[in-house]
């Protein structure tokens, strides 16, 4: 399957008329071919022309044919084989095991979202029936749907170049809303963005639906995406990344002479509590889970455990020791782009300058280029709470343990943190008094709290949140993971008298009745 | 009852620092006693710290404890008896019935809120079971529950003092979904908000919650509204009222350190599409009909039909002749605020010296100060097309037909509105291949879409959808009525793996197996 470096706009292949950029190999630092045509403003409004045409088409097919869409994009992501992983792994450093599993988690993505469409409850279909006879004033016959919000500029994430990328989350919600997707694919692995989409693409046509339901940009400029948001046509955002590109798309969109909702997830160190019973009873299996969760994908996850609020006592050495070697055994691994690996190295080597703070361990040395060399620190707690630069999420395997005296503590400490992704609680049968102390302040400030587990790996299901207070999101109200992430991208219609004929279909009285 | 012009923070009664103020009655143009205390940026800090305090406890209430207090806030209402009304009618200018009805409304939506919070459905609870067996890894036992996002900031309305006010929608669907609010009162009717605050605050004593769940600032100054959305401790805002007013709000909510959602409900011209078969056979009711929901109310609705979109033929003159003869007859009325007036007055002045615009009709000329004289308007369809100016929302009862040769211009002309609240459709059998050639534009831009009603009368109800696209609200994906408004206020919280006794108890085994 050749790689082109082209522009999708529909059905159209073209080159972009900015400046061209390449895919570089993290794991060598070298430049990959072909060189990649660079997306602009000419571009984006191409593709939103499209989106804006395709909209009315796209939200009105039936449940159906959606449905089999989502399924074909599936399908034809499959259908790619290995020449997907393997610029997958080039592209980003990451190894196969890791991209086949996410492949899967894609797949079922999309497989989830089209039966979700499939069972049309994504609509919340309400009925008020006529009340004639009501005093002083009848009550007229009210039914409502939720129909999709138009067009979304959905941003690939650099850090799962398939969940969360061209065919992720994202835009797997957003079409199965029933809202074409103007994809601008992260330039950190625009091989694989290729070929992902030219597997949506295919779906378009597979399906004979209106070209402009998907297009793809390409581009390394800041402008791109800035021009996207701007589009007049574009009705929502979605963006997993970094917190300052997140509240720059934010500020773009809210000065727009439409304001538009960003869904952007951006930033989260995601505390684990270790609670005393179980810090006595297990510490040294605690100290490697953490580490195993903290080490994996050198860190690059979004709900990478950051911080760990621990409480002094018996077991705390023991945590502390067990991390310490797990960390130190861990091999050093490559990070998804030289300059991820660049800020991962300056926020590590800022903290280990940091006088209040007392590194425990790092990782095996590196053996080659921009590879992520774990770490662990140690603070206590009234050092933690004197210094805010210990909110600033690292990315990367890096962790702080604050040690904390008792529990008030560890809850002043956790008052004093920004809202986050997840937090976890290790625990006991002994620690539930203690437990049940921090659960409102938890509830408050995260949006997924884990028991005896580790953040990392977010399932995708219908009870998932993956969202959270800021600046863990732009919009806490929201989840960018599991079924309920439709929900930012429909919005309600209420139809009031409606001859039943003139009723969209699942609002007509055959349809409520049935 | 007396009225004191104090400031009402939680249980304290305070004066406010800044500058004092006086209702006005609008129907004399003179200042109401007494002077009211002016709140500033010192109130609203005392007033979100116990919002903020009153957060946890008032979250935590059970299902039957917040139903409760929200009746109690609809009986003490009840309870102010007529004085409620006299003020309301000294201060609005609006009739006596209309205020009844309008009390009645908001106790309504009191007690629909009450129902909604004690059925629980508002929690939108899911489960994803435990897979321990499952292949290639387990799946975590997952649950999801809403909770309140925290203290919300309400703005009192002025075109509704009862039901748009300080226990309209905004509060009531604040406080059910379990989250304090701070009430704005609108500096228009400054003595009916004190009582119904004093009615709020008497409910949470009666019902013995944490005193910070409700306070009450008021003042004339603008600083005091924007004071009160960057307070950090606001964690969303409530607003029905000018578009200016709206997008203020908005920018200082997206320029927080920490931005919040603002609900803004702004500016609508609320289309009324005359379909040929309709205009046949009912010109002169509909001409009616349109005119008495054109002049309720001088016109003061945010439902108002301020712009008609008629096919010209058989039946168009005959609807004009109905509609200007129903303008003619239709009463002189105080509006709301002499404020509201010069702006109505400036407006419609501007739009009778337009060169394309043809003046039909006046009301009858007014016989007091700040009186509505309504306002008919006739203008071809091309000079629609061409000045944008038509598109300006004029609050009162005056409206605009555009004549169209077709319904290719009708719909070039809709094509060109931005986003509404609401669209009607006059319209009888034989207009049905023309409404569905509507709908689909109908539906991308506004929020309800009504058949042979008027767009006045929001029900309060589920299937409602006082909402629509920018620049109708803030966020066309919520409504501002009806029960779904409650989800505004609310975010997901997902409990992984939680043991039962840690479990929130909507969320325990018991009760979801119940």
């Amino acid at each position: 399957m050749t790689i082109t470096g082209n522009q999708f706009i529909g059905a159209r292949e073209m080159r972009g008329q900015e400046a061209p950029f390449h895919g570089v190999d993290p794991s060598t630092g070298e430049q990959l071919a072909p060189a990649f045509s660079g997306a602009g403003k000419a571009e984006v409004a191409l593709a939103c022309a499209l989106a804006a045409q395709a909209f009315g088409d796209y939200r009105h097919t039936t449940l159906e044919q959606r449905a089999a869409f989502l399924e074909r994009i599936a399908h034809n992501i499959l259908e790619l084989g290995d020449a997907l992983i393997e610029n997958a792994m080039r592209e980003s450093g990451l190894p196969r095991a890791r991209l086949e599993g996410e492949r899967g988690r894609t797949v079922g993505q999309l497989r989830l979202f089209s039966a979700l469409v499939r069972s049309g409850e994504w609509q919340g279909i309400r009925h008020d029936p006529a009340l004639p006879e009501r005093k002083p004033l009848p009550r007229s016959d009210l039914r409502l749907r939720h129909i999709g919000i138009g067009p979304v500029a959905v941003f690939g994430a650099s850090n799962f170049p398939l969940a969360f990328s061209v065919a992720g989350g994202d835009t797997a919600s957003a079409l199965a809303a029933g809202c074409p997707v103007v994809l601008k694919a992260h330039p950190a692995h625009p091989a694989t963005s290729e070929l992902v989409g030219r597997a949506v693409r295919q779906a378009v046509a597979d399906c004979a639906l209106h070209e402009g339901v998907f297009s793809m940009l390409a581009g390394a400029s800041i402008e791109l995406g800035g021009a996207l948001v701007a589009d007049p046509r574009i009705k929502a955002v979605g963006f997993t990344g970094s917190r300052g590109g997140g509240m720059a798309l934010m500020r773009i969109a809210a000065s727009r002479p439409e304001p538009i909702p960003v869904f952007a997830e951006m930033s989260s160190i995601n505390p684990m509590f270790l609670l005393p019973a179980a810090l006595a009873a297990r510490a040294e299996s605690i100290g490697q889970g953490f580490v195993a969760s903290l080490t994996m994908g050198s860190g690059q996850f979004c709900t990478n455990p950051g911080l760990v609020l621990a409480i002094d006592g018996p077991g705390f050495d023991a945590f502390m020791a067990a991390a310490s070697n797990a960390v130190q055994a861990a091999p050093a691994s490559t990070m998804l782009t030289p300059a991820i690996h660049g800020i991962y190295t300056a926020q590590t080597e800022k903290l280990a300058r940091h006088g209040a703070l007392r590194q425990i361990a790092r990782g095996q040395p590196a053996q080659g280029p921009h590879q992520c060399q774990a770490a662990l620190m140690l603070v206590e707690s009234h050092d933690f709470l004197a210094d805010p630069v210990w909110h600033n999420e690292v990315f990367g395997a890096s962790s702080v343990v604050v040690r904390c005296p008792d529990l008030a503590t560890v809850e002043q400490v956790l008052g004093h943190l920004e809202g986050q992704l997840t937090a976890t609680l290790q625990m006991d049968e002994a620690d539930l008094p203690l437990a049940r102390r921090l659960l409102p302040q938890l509830e408050e400030k995260v949006g997924r709290i884990l028991v005896n587990g580790y953040p990392t790996g977010v399932e995708v299901a219908s009870a998932m949140v993956h969202g959270g207070p800021f600046p863990a999101t732009s919009d806490a109200r929201m989840t960018s993971v599991g079924t309920l992430a439709i929900t930012r991208f429909l919005r309600p219609v209420c139809y009031q008298d409606f001859p039943d004929a003139l009723l969209p279909g699942p609002l007509q009285d055959q349809a409520l009745n049935a």
